[in-house]
């Protein structure tokens, strides 16, 4: 394990976009923590990822465990396990990074979510020993898994109230090929979880699945 | 007049943006009126967009009138000015696009707008005889009113519950320069207005006055 790299816990990290970051940073010497409720279904997908990568540095854990053993944390659970995930690890998480990858949006019916952003109410619900970032929401999650170690044709729009924190989230999101702005405190997360609506109905309009946000006129060097 | 292009009124043209979308379309060869709450005012931007590309068929009137003599309508007012402007051109209105510009951001203070947006307000307010369209609302008016007849390189995301409609003012984008997409419904257009604030917190941020929006893994030929 590379002692200057941060341990990342991904948390509710079995679905479709947390296994993606995973494989993107393990690839490049993050140490990496797969999270679940059940540590069991957290061990699998740890093995899965292992495996495909050739390596047995990633580990699965419950939530909770992982968050203790991490320095950063990465929430990508389902929009309708949020509040009930978060209230579960406000201890564990204390002291740590969140980054909060959750964009509200009903995939059948595709809509901006209402005020404030998901990262907020994490904030407000963690308080302020933790330091919530939001970033990654509208990242497609098969983007991820190809072509790894190459970049990906997204931008990832970091919102957080501590931009300390937030630069440390940038640096990750290129770490794993991905171009990444700094766009303003937590409330500014709403759009980019409406932006999930933006990109289904752009999508679904023009016969595509990878459309992306883009950022032009910032030259970062 | 090319008989084949739609005659555009730009309503509240006397401000930032509107000058910027008339020279555009005007250096095209479509048809443009600058539209004013004071007709002297109007006839005055006119003149001088005249003269600087050297013609004479921009006009300048009341915006009723300029709404009446149009096939289509660009509201370009500030956002306070918003309601009262529509509320008066609603008779004036029937029967066209009505595409709404508006953002509604304080540059001071800039943070997500509640929803609906805007240019769902415009359409309750007009009614089902006019056709709404959200468009332009985060385009530097800087960028427009250099380099006619050249690419600017900036996305505009087109809303609208009429899909014909935003077929028409998508065309007008491409006209002036700009890259568009159909992204949603009216509802839609709340996320677009939002990224106003994302953007001017990255060009705070990044010392730019330049960040626009692009969008990347859609190839519409």
């Amino acid at each position: 394990m590379d002692s200057k790299k941060p341990t990342i816990a991904i948390l509710g990290g079995t679905g479709k976009e947390g296994p993606g970051l995973a494989l993107r940073w393990a690839n490049e010497g993050y140490p990496i923590i797969i999270g679940s409720r059940q540590s069991e279904k957290a061990e699998n997908v740890a093995k899965e990822l292992n495996e495909q990568l050739g390596i047995d540095t990633i580990q699965g854990m419950e939530n909770g465990e992982a968050a203790r053993r991490a320095d950063l944390c990465v929430l990508t659970v389902v929009q309708t396990a949020h509040k009930e995930a978060l209230t579960g690890l406000v201890d564990d998480l204390k002291g740590k990074i969140l980054v909060d990858a959750t964009a509200r949006v009903d995939f059948r019916d595709p809509k901006p979510p209402p005020s404030p952003s998901a990262a907020r109410h994490a904030q407000n619900l963690l308080g302020d020993d933790v330091r919530v970032v939001a970033a990654f929401q509208n990242v497609p999650a098969h983007s991820l898994k190809k072509n790894l170690g190459q970049a990906i044709d997204t931008v990832v729009l970091v919102c957080s109230d501590d931009v300390e924190a937030a630069e440390e989230v940038i640096e990750l999101a290129n770490a794993g090929g991905m171009r990444a702005y700094y766009a303003g405190g937590l409330d500014n997360a709403v759009v980019v979880e409406g932006l999930t609506s933006l990109l289904i109905s752009m999508n679904k309009y023009y016969g595509t699945k990878t459309a992306s946000i883009g950022i032009t006129g910032i030259d970062k060097n």
